[in-house]
């Protein structure tokens, strides 16, 4: 099997692709396990394979290029290719800041990758994990959003991503690429400093008192989050890849299952993982405009499809942060490779 | 105000023009009648204003040709323009032969449209009314479709208009152009003979018995379909150019209101209209492939945004067929100007 990994220097792309050279075979059609021969890392930005890993025998090849620049795409999909996991994409805040890169990555190079996995799919076959995003949902949303909630983006990546779903649904219908989407919930804990994004302090809370140092809250202790660990999030795409195409019946986009938290959960699983001291470093200052921004996110979602299909959310947010532990700060790993 | 009307020779496109033509001014800003002053038909196949009609003192132009052509759109949007009705299509059965056909037209030429309207409109005040469909809803519906209730396309025509939605507002949102998007009900009674689309025997067992002719009726009595006549369709198309931005608060998509009728409550209908005669002429001949679409589209809508909109269904299924003879039939028709 040859995959393409596209964002594959990102941080759920480097997480993925550890995970596949642990792993060195994904079921195939019939469920048999199918040996990865490939690995395609795709990146604007260095994809080079995870230091350390022991990448034999598959035969990992890094290509640098702009998914928008249709000569780099033509060489990654050069001599055809049988999975691609799509996660390359500009961010919310960036496709916010500047509309025409966010069509041209979001959108445009996402039906350029599609057109030209169509091109060499024998008989359609070729298949193709999208992630979209929590953030297409937004406007007035009802209590609980449903697999048959509307999304009403309030962001152009929401946007940009509803219209990629929409063209994988179409290319799956049509038998020109088996696609499939999945909508990820908000993840957390991210490794790294604080970022721009309105959703860092969901990190930070965790993140910075386990490191030993201050965090600020800026939503109160009631606000509620969607969330699931980068480790569930990549078994889920490892998970999409795999089903076969008539699972998914009518609709190829799934929103993912996660858990329903407050912030006041996830400290009080902060407390018991790593104590008081933990917990007394996070500060409350009130930011009425991060406020706004989360307070429009959906918390609670019902993913009878996703369940169905047999994708998983995290068993607890002490799992999450246990998780981050292990993976982050150099604790003993727990096997992943099955 | 200077309004373009793009597939203007279209069925509803020549209806419109003829509206406008009637009215001769639309609510501004401020809801004060502004005057019409220019009228940019715009449409691959002859362009002309409706014959016999008073054009003056409108200055109406005819401009042909491909929307997704950008000289041609270049001409048509020359000087700006205040109101765009946005109609030009291909319709969903040469949608789903011609895959690139169809996004080229109902997708791309819709983008290259609102960005030129961006370019020219001042402060993102230029409007545009897109028409959309029924069809962006297929797959396993829920029994009564809601404005919450997320569109899963069943074909490419409607993956296609939810693209063009989305682009609506996102454009709106961002306060590049003022647009608003309408889903149209499926539309009878259609003059002129029957043509290939699924839907053309709820207008043939109305149209062809009044004629004197017979008709043929491929699916049961106790099929559902939800239905507004062209008439009705045009007003609200003007209603949906003339509320102030403000009203459609998140969310530019209304789904319009409509007749949830069965093909027995049409013929009664019918009966009341034209007879026991006029019914007899239609014939039963079941067709298990236009059984099978029909069947996937919902029939039953609560249009709550819509109506809180004022856009407003037909009183009956009998001023639908009142609407047709006095506008199709040569009946002496009902002033429409105002
Ligand atoms: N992290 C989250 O909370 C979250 C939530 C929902 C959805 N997603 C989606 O999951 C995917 C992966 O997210 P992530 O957190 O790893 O993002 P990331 O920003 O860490 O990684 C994205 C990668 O894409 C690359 N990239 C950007 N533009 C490119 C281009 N034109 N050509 C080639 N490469 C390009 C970047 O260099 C980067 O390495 C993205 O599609 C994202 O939208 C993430
Ligand atoms: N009639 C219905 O039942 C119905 C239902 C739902 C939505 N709609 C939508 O309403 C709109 C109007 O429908 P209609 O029934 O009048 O359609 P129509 O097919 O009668 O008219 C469409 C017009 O667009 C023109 N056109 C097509 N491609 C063009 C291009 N590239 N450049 C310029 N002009 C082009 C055609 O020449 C035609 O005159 C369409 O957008 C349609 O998708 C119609």
């Amino acid at each position: 099997m040859r995959i393409v990994v596209t964002g594959a220097n990102g941080f759920i792309g480097r997480k993925l692709v550890r995970a596949l050279l642990d792993r060195r075979a994904l079921p195939g059609a019939d469920g048999a396990p199918v040996t990865i021969t490939e690995l395609r890392l795709f990146d604007m930005v260095d994809p080079v394979p995870p230091a350390g890993a022991d990448t034999s025998p598959v035969h990992v090849r890094a290509i640098a290029g702009d998914l928008s620049d249709p000569a780099a795409l033509g060489r990654l999909m050069d001599g055809g290719v049988d999975l691609v996991f799509h996660l390359a994409a500009v961010v919310s805040a960036q496709a916010e800041e500047d509309f025409a890169l966010g069509m041209r990555v979001n959108f445009d190079a996402t039906r350029a990758l599609l057109e030209a996995l169509r091109q060499v799919s024998p008989h359609g076959a070729s298949r193709l994990v999208f992630t979209s995003s929590v953030a297409v949902f937004g406007g007035d949303l009802p209590d609980v959003v449903k697999d048959d909630t509307a999304p009403v983006p309030q962001s152009s990546y929401g946007v940009q991503k509803v219209m990629g779903e929409l063209l994988v649904q179409d290319y799956a219908r049509r038998g020109f690429v088996d696609g499939r989407t999945v909508r990820l919930p908000t993840i957390v804990v991210r490794p790294g400093p604080p970022n721009k994004a309105a959703s860092t302090f969901a990190s930070s809370i965790i993140r910075e008192p386990l490191n030993g140092e201050d965090a600020v809250c800026p939503v109160p202790v009631e606000t509620g989050l969607f969330v699931s660990s980068p480790r569930r999030i990549v078994a889920n795409l490892i998970h999409a890849a795999a089903l076969p195409p008539a699972r998914f019946g009518r609709n190829r986009t799934v929103m993912l299952p996660g858990l329903t938290l407050t912030v006041a959960d996830m400290i009080e699983a902060l407390r018991a993982q790593a104590g008081d001291d933990a917990v007394a470093r996070i500060r409350f200052e009130d930011d009425p405009r991060i406020r706004a921004i989360v307070a429009g996110w959906p918390a609670r979602f019902e993913t009878a499809r996703a369940d169905a299909l047999g994708f998983q959310a995290d068993a607890s947010f002490a799992a999450v942060i246990q998780a981050f532990i292990e993976d982050e700060m150099g604790a003993p790993q727990k096997d992943t490779a099955s």
